[in-house]
């Protein structure tokens, strides 16, 4: 769906929440396969058993692109991504927890470079099903001015 | 390949370089798939025609995701990913670019909060075939100290 | 996203129009091997130049899959899927092809056989680029009756 | 295999049971992945334990893919796919269930626009483990007539 | 479809020829993911303008892999794959190549451990476009002896 | 990792082992679709259960695939794959088990038809988490020889 929001629409402190995606043994072979990174922790289950977890933890990179992937619902077509600050894996994820996305519209400010964009922040935080955080994050979007819209 | 190195082994400076991979329009619906992200600046290339780039743009999660899985090739079982600062994609990639990855070491402390371990900054470029950096980043590793071994 | 809408809440005529999406030689991969359909008009490149079409076909199934799935953007709670009617498969859809999905209210009706249920007519038409039909069907849903919500 | 059969050869009542197949948690997060019908009654488990099913239950355009899909092992070049009738989703199907595919020849008919085809009607059911019909639906099929091979 | 066909109805020189298939980008991008091989002959188109090839090629595996797996249209069910012998990739496939694979029983012997089971050599040669021998090999299986099953 | 080795810098007896990978039943799906081999013995539970075994098994090419893509983790450059010889499918592989490969150089010998180039056997076992061997074969490589660079 399109929602367009310019720079000076959008509110400081303002919530999304969004369903949430059961993290399975299939996402971690894909991800491996896609990443090419078959790092024994998220492949080798007799390898996991030696180490403190006991089992195999999906990879950072794979809980950032589903994390943010479950915001993607709607679209806002004058917001850029601009990219990621303060990236934390604060617990692992096992195959069968479920994660959702929490995001959190921080702070925003002017572009120094572009007058015609703002940056906002949103804090994105991935929870796992016994509500602890997993992963953290600031993601950075440039988002064009109102004012521009007129010009 | 198991690599140990502790965190007094790793060196200030050091690079690896790593061979490279083509972003194929297979790796852009995958990720659409995997992340749920099908935004249409990925996978519609009738309204990217309408955009600056005129074609079809990787997802960013994408670009961190194989620019850091093509590092994957070495492991040290004594390091631990702790997570991502400062990720700015720099310039879009396209199908049938071809990115490859450097990594630097940029400086390493001691871990306030964990005795046993240090923490390494990375510097990683994904670099496309134009010589481009496409994506920055720093990956932080939390890396065992070797007085630890003894203890 | 959630949007709630009971069965007295639908209306008639309203339509929604979504974002597109590419047909990729990809998906036909990708679908060949989820349905296990080989057929030589979808994988055989060689034998396609001496059809008609003189090229690869998508599946039915497959233009089916992203036709509804690209409708997949809100969630309505209260509705469930009850089959689709007078399938049809007006032009074929190739690798390139750009469709999108337009939905229209076509009728309601009272269920039968669940007093607390309507029967919601969706009228679905995937287009390409070229804004022709390329397959058209009737999906039904059950909805809630809002007077349910009470009980 | 090929097995050329024209209009006048296919026998209303005539059978073919086809090899099962168990669907698997893979098959739901790849079809989520193709379809983009990301909807947590298929990816969220935590969720699906709120609902009657208790469980994750698979797409029903899957059902369809695979379903169909199973029939696809012997290929008659004079006949097409014109569309699907009736499509009903009897019962939900749940990882780990095992379904098979039933095809009748129910009817026949000349096809009022093209004299060179007819019409074949054959009577689908997907049955699972438990001998339960879970999908139903008509395919129909546009099949050359013989006398046309000597034209 | 099934075909039981004993150790002594298997006739010496009788052939099958089975529906081709086109090797996509899709395909090596598949193979690569899931066999972890990402060697830059198969996955870095840049690299690969400096090989005498020019252009990326198919991993061997998956020559193999779908050149065996275009065979597997019929089963029979008394019939077990043992091993495959003198494998030999004779030529490059490229991507937009169309393979199909011509199977010819070269010989039959008595299994010398196991009484009830002979054992039959199939030759397989994967063919492309061109009419040239891609790969060669010699699928070895054990069928079981007819007079067994009165047994 | 680049790892160039000249005919001559081969030893007779080295070994190589890698790390081990879960063979899941997300990999037999995937292998299923990648292949078409849609076997009753992969895919169907329920027929399974009626076999010696009890339970679904992995494709013997997907065996080899992720057997010797497990050991594609050091590129030699000037090493190439020239064929497999005494392919053998020991013990079936079931969903959950751990393969690792044992790789040794079992012997070397001159070229005939290519004076610059040396054959290298490498004698390959895919072993389970029990110790037995899965998979056996000899994998066959042309390698550069060393006088060769200086031509």
């Amino acid at each position: 769906m399109n929602n367009r929001l310019y720079f000076e629409d959008i509110e400081i402190g303002a919530t999304r929440q969004i369903f949430g995606r059961t993290i399975t043994e299939t996402d971690i072979v894909l991800h491996a396969g896609h990443s090419g990174d078959f790092f024994p922790h998220h492949v080798d289950a007799e390898f996991c058993k030696t180490t403190p977890f006991g089992q195999r933890i999906a990879h950072g990179t794979m809980i950032l692109t589903i994390g943010i992937g479950l915001t993607a619902v709607e679209i806002n077509p004058v917001a850029f991504t601009y990219g990621y600050d303060r990236i934390r894996f604060v617990k692992p994820v096992f195959i069968g927890d479920t994660i959702h996305t929490c995001v959190t519209i921080a702070r925003k400010e002017p572009d120094q470079k572009r007058e015609t964009f703002g940056r906002v922040f949103e804090a994105c935080e991935v929870i796992n099903q016994h509500d602890q955080v997993v992963m953290a994050c600031e993601h950075i979007l440039l988002v064009e001015r109102s004012n521009n819209k007129t010009t």
